[in-house]
């Protein structure tokens, strides 16, 4: 099969031919048609994360058709269309993921290939209103999303809610999951035209986290937000807990901007904020999630589709936060 | 009657006769037998507070008896042993206070005096276990505990909570409570004495916040913390966060230390932890404290007990945080 690998920690993905792996027990084989990048492959590929192991072929996302089944799998899962859940072992307690919970694409090869062979509950059909490159978009980012905005955000139509960083794979779902229930979304980006691609996706408004008082044009000019979906922290933490209404939720699920550097605890409980942090999504957000999303028939936004031999381009693209939506790998290319 | 008015910023409180002001519509007054301090009676006479006005007699809390009672107010007040609900119009809104939200104290004259007249409304029954010294100590820390440990906490007795800077009136009524429902409680001080009394009181374990290890001793040595109630903030709030166990709740009602100078989010997110602000507490707090107090038979630790006459030595003992429990004020003395 054809895969693209990493061997070492700051050295281009290299596309190498690898035997397919045989499903063991309880799993399965896909024949993938796509693949989708996340910021995690990135961060592995800077030697930012912890337990890495190489070589490895990374990716957490994938969609295809099943191609082999191992022992106890049955033959029905065969020639299925099918997209893969990339939080394994998340555990018994919904509110947290235990500590065995890993993410598909480190340790266990992932989806920049061919082919991969899963444990089959990991495995689930593919929603009938996406193409499989659409399909491959939604897994984590969309569960990262749906756990941030509704599990531990408490998203309600009745919410203004901010999310930052608009054009994330995490903040895009969260937009489209904040206007599927009729919620009022704003959001952040230094992008006119990022702005104007929510605007068009339903958000009221966006504002240009560069300027110094766009919180202050936001609470001028709308009502105050109840629900703040956040990937970013550093130095516009502040920012947030500013614009924030009374009792209003702040959900994080990353910080690429690093450790906020002011955190006003006085505003925090004068306040009454709450201050969530999220990660992933267990195994019941990921079903909810794939149930909102056909209800509500949204489709992954595809910022662009890449041949699996350009994943490094691909990677490249995710590093300068120019996309719009997810980074597709076509691995059947 | 006698009163402590604050003139000027950093001067010290004066003691002077003034007339007893008549109740209005709905108002009683109340022959104060105590009152108590506040870190909030502090911060007003050095002038860290929005919207001082001068002159004003401090103190918010406050206990005594029902000496008349204004027009629609019915006698059946007079002679009745009562204590006040300091926090006033905090709205319909359970989740925050109201803008219109204001505490017994400032600006409206509060309870270091011989007489107070406040709208019946705040207006409660002593508990029949305490004296009126200790009803006294009861109501500003004893909501504010509640509604930290209780509305936004959750507290139950599956918790091991981690309460900080114990001797603090909020700390100290957080403990009881926590002891109260049978969860384990841990405390941290800078005081051996207060750590002693604290495990007198039920404490599992208290931990010297000054050691830069003390958080990794309370996980070598116990179950990780589920629950933390802190006023504090500062430089040690990055140690809270190490020493929450995944999926914690950390619930502050102060920042005494400042704010935060390290919040690592990636620690946030990755174990799902969840910071709640938290202050005063609704009216349904304060019956529901009252409630749980009775049925506990919570008695309020009472540090010390002053004259008015020596209000400003009771301050500069809270300013000190030498205290265990509530500084009281004698009123009638």
């Amino acid at each position: 099969m054809k895969s693209l690998v990493l061997d070492r920690i700051k050295s281009p993905l290299v596309l190498v031919d690898r035997e397919v792996p045989e499903p063991d027990n309880g799993e399965v084989t896909i024949s993938l048609s796509a693949a989708a990048l996340n910021r995690r492959d990135f961060w592995i590929t800077q030697g930012m994360y912890p337990g890495i192991r190489l070589p490895v072929i990374l990716g957490s996302d994938g969609a295809g058709i099943v191609s082999q089944v191992g022992p106890g799998v049955s033959d029905d899962w065969l020639g299925r269309e099918v997209m893969i859940n990339p939080g394994w072992h998340w555990g018994d307690d919904p509110s947290v993921q235990s500590p065995q919970f890993q993410i598909l694409g480190m340790p266990h090869d992932g989806t920049f290939a061919s082919h991969v062979t899963v444990p089959v509950e990991s495995v689930h059909a593919k929603p009938s209103h996406l193409d499989l490159h659409q399909a491959a978009a939604l897994p984590l980012a969309g569960v990262t999303a749906y756990r941030a905005t509704f599990t531990r955000g408490h998203l309600s139509a009745d919410d203004h809610v901010l999310i930052t960083g608009i054009g994330g794979g995490v903040a895009t779902f969260a937009l489209q999951y904040a206007v599927a229930v009729g919620a009022s979304a704003f959001v952040t980006s230094s992008s006119p035209e990022k702005i104007a691609r929510a605007i068009a996706l339903g958000a009221v408004a966006g504002y240009d986290y560069r300027a110094e008082d766009w919180h202050q044009q936001l609470k001028a000019e709308h009502e105050p937000v109840s629900l703040i979906i956040d990937g970013a922290g550093g130095d516009g933490y502040a920012r947030l807990i500013d614009v924030a209404a009374p009792a209003a939720r702040i959900v994080n699920y990353g910080a690429t901007a690093g450790p906020p550097s002011n955190v006003e605890l006085f505003k925090v409980f004068w306040k009454q904020l709450n201050l969530a942090g999220s990660t992933m999504g267990s195994p019941a957000d990921f079903t909810s999630m794939l149930k909102f999303v056909a209800q509500h028939q949204i489709v992954p936004i595809v910022d662009h589709v890449h041949p699996l031999a350009d994943g490094n381009a691909a990677l490249q693209r995710m590093r300068s936060s120019d996309q719009f939506g997810k980074i597709v790998l076509a691995t059947d290319a």
